[in-house]
């Protein structure tokens, strides 16, 4: 039908880009920066795929390296459309390593380069690819603002409306329970009854803590309360679930299918929020996406907006697109825009994540 | 009581070093060498403390990249002696990207390197620091034997009992279950009733294939049937252990806590086999230990028999000491020595591990 398109070469690079504003959430501290890890995959046919993952801080080095040492020698000369076996060979050869952890960074990072380089060489976008049921996720901007007097948080969430979010998260973990009740009464009054609302516990909680908040947020109307415990920790969100009607959320930890598995066989989760930067990309996302269709649960996605606002609304099961504070949307030449609560994604070939190479360039670290 | 011995400097170094003889399990495919990854951290005291990993052949520089760039910046000046502080601070910084993967293999280098140091500078060899119950493990010898031919087999054990061992483990997987029968029967045979058999599937198997597989072997009466399916599927050794009663064990593949007690909770295994190469150390093999002995279930080893041996037999539920074709032990000043089945641990201070640095420069690769 048409000629192979043989991988030739693959450039990776870390950036270390400085947030606007520190921020802090229950477990993570304080945050100055995101890593970003690109990895460019240059075919014989002359294109060359974009892909690439990030980390809150730590770890990219190590992704680039085992792109380098491990994934790149066994993928060149290989045909870049055959991705599922790619991407399975790239699990297995990892497998003693991986099931997890770098591992999976590193084949997200090469995954989407290779659905990128599949896009641009059949000149369909990303959302079309992934499943094509839409084009335009209901979105919600997620605040990292547990560190944020009440006043200061009121100002950020009124920040967001006015940036026509209809959905918004906080952040939740105070040492004291009252103090996170006290911040969700008063969003809840700013946002009004009708607008959507989220709380992040980052794992902060046990399960005797997580029940107690749980259950203390329960007037709030929340349409999800997101890591309440350690991911692992799958029995204990099946417990939580049990005692409270408060939905439960998480994803953004797991990355691999069986930790999926995991969650879906014990945690009684609402909603499922992968993160294609850490789940094994477009592949993985998208094969997540599939399992929790069969249990008729709505995906969402954590973080990397820019890349999930083509895969959400494409499946039958789309959830929410989080707008995540590590803004790597700008770093393209597609910052998104949200209009009336929803986003729409780019129709160009390929992800239509383009970077801004030049402002990157001052961030470069390896 | 004595002066704190601060971190002043990490060095990390990766080798390839060639097997004697290429070989091939059930999944692993062909393999010429492993990886060694070196961890010396140097303390203000003027000590040094060694610490390692491996690898199968992937991963190794990603490993030393996350020791250099994460590791390392938050370790020096800090207190060598304060390893469960340390240890947890490392587990906290990678839990981004890590819960596993590449963060257990990375941390496990520092953490062994730490409780060397430990030893030096209390003058205490590794068996009695790690609980100093015993200092001679029962000891078996593991092939890595799926592609040799039945009569290169018999060899190959007949070779281990010549060695002093008189416990064997081989490897388990061909297509054709009979043909695995037809080896067992020849190796039961030729080490006669007392001696213990296991088998290793490599996770080759899944669950309808494990259990003709484990039901076939009854009548060798093996000690253990070791990773017959996925390690991460712990309710499928659950179903397993229930339809054969020959014992499960695993562990080889797990690289956190919480993934031991998943096992632990699901996995009906009568044996536990933490690596402290790949599981978080000293401290995360004694951890797994702590956990193995509330529920009676004996500790063995997988590979690093050099170290391991001052581990599996400290402990108050000692099981078997593995004996891995990967042999670290030769790349040291102590190759490790069996006698009526039994090795004994070093006496000298620190992890007793030694490495011939002139040897392994040959072998170096980053
Ligand atoms: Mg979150
Ligand atoms: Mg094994």
């Amino acid at each position: 039908m048409s000629s192979r398109q043989t991988i030739r070469d693959i450039r990776t690079r870390v950036f270390h880009v400085p947030l606007e504003e520190p921020m802090q959430d229950a477990r993570h501290g304080l945050q100055t920066f995101y890593e970003l890890v690109t990895a460019e995959i240059e075919t014989s046919d002359g294109r060359t795929g974009v892909g690439y993952t990030y980390t809150i801080g730590t770890g990219g080095h190590a992704t680039k390296a085992m792109i380098d040492h491990d994934l790149s020698p066994m993928l060149v000369g290989h045909d870049a459309d055959d991705i599922d076996t790619l991407y399975d060979e790239m699990q297995s050869r990892l497998h003693y390593v991986g099931r997890g952890g770098i591992a999976s960074f590193a084949i997200s990072a090469v995954d989407i380069a290779l659905w990128d380089l599949r896009g641009l060489r059949q000149d369909l976008p990303l959302w079309k690819m992934a499943g094509g049921a839409g084009n335009s996720p209901l979105t919600y901007r997620g605040g990292v603002d547990l560190n944020y007097p009440l006043e200061k948080l009121v100002e950020s969430v009124a920040g967001y409306l006015a940036q026509g979010y209809r959905a918004i998260k906080i952040k939740v973990g105070k040492p004291d329970l009252a103090e996170d009740v006290a911040r969700l009464r008063a969003i809840r009054e700013l946002i009004g009854p009708s607008a959507k609302l989220m709380v992040d516990g980052n794992f902060g909680y046990d399960l005797e803590r997580a029940t107690a908040a749980a259950q203390a947020f329960e007037p709030f109307d929340l349409t999800w309360f997101e890591e309440p415990m350690e991911p692992d920790d799958f029995e204990g969100y099946g417990r939580l679930a049990s005692a409270t009607f408060v939905p439960l959320a998480q994803g953004e930890n797991l990355h691999t299918l069986q930790e999926f598995k995991h969650a879906f066989a014990h945690s009684s989760l609402g909603f499922i929020q992968p993160d294609a930067s850490n789940c094994g990309g477009v592949t993985g996302f998208l094969r997540v996406a599939k399992l929790a269709e069969e249990l008729g649960i709505p995906v969402c996605s954590h973080g990397m907006q820019e890349l999930h606002i083509s895969l959400v609304p494409a499946v039958p099961n789309a959830g929410w697109l989080e707008v995540h504070a590590f803004q790597i949307d700008r770093c393209t030449h597609r910052p998104l825009v949200v209009e009336n609560g929803r986003a729409i994604a780019p129709d160009e070939p390929g992800t239509g994540v383009r970077f801004d190479w030049a402002m990157l360039e001052a961030y470069a670290v390896g």
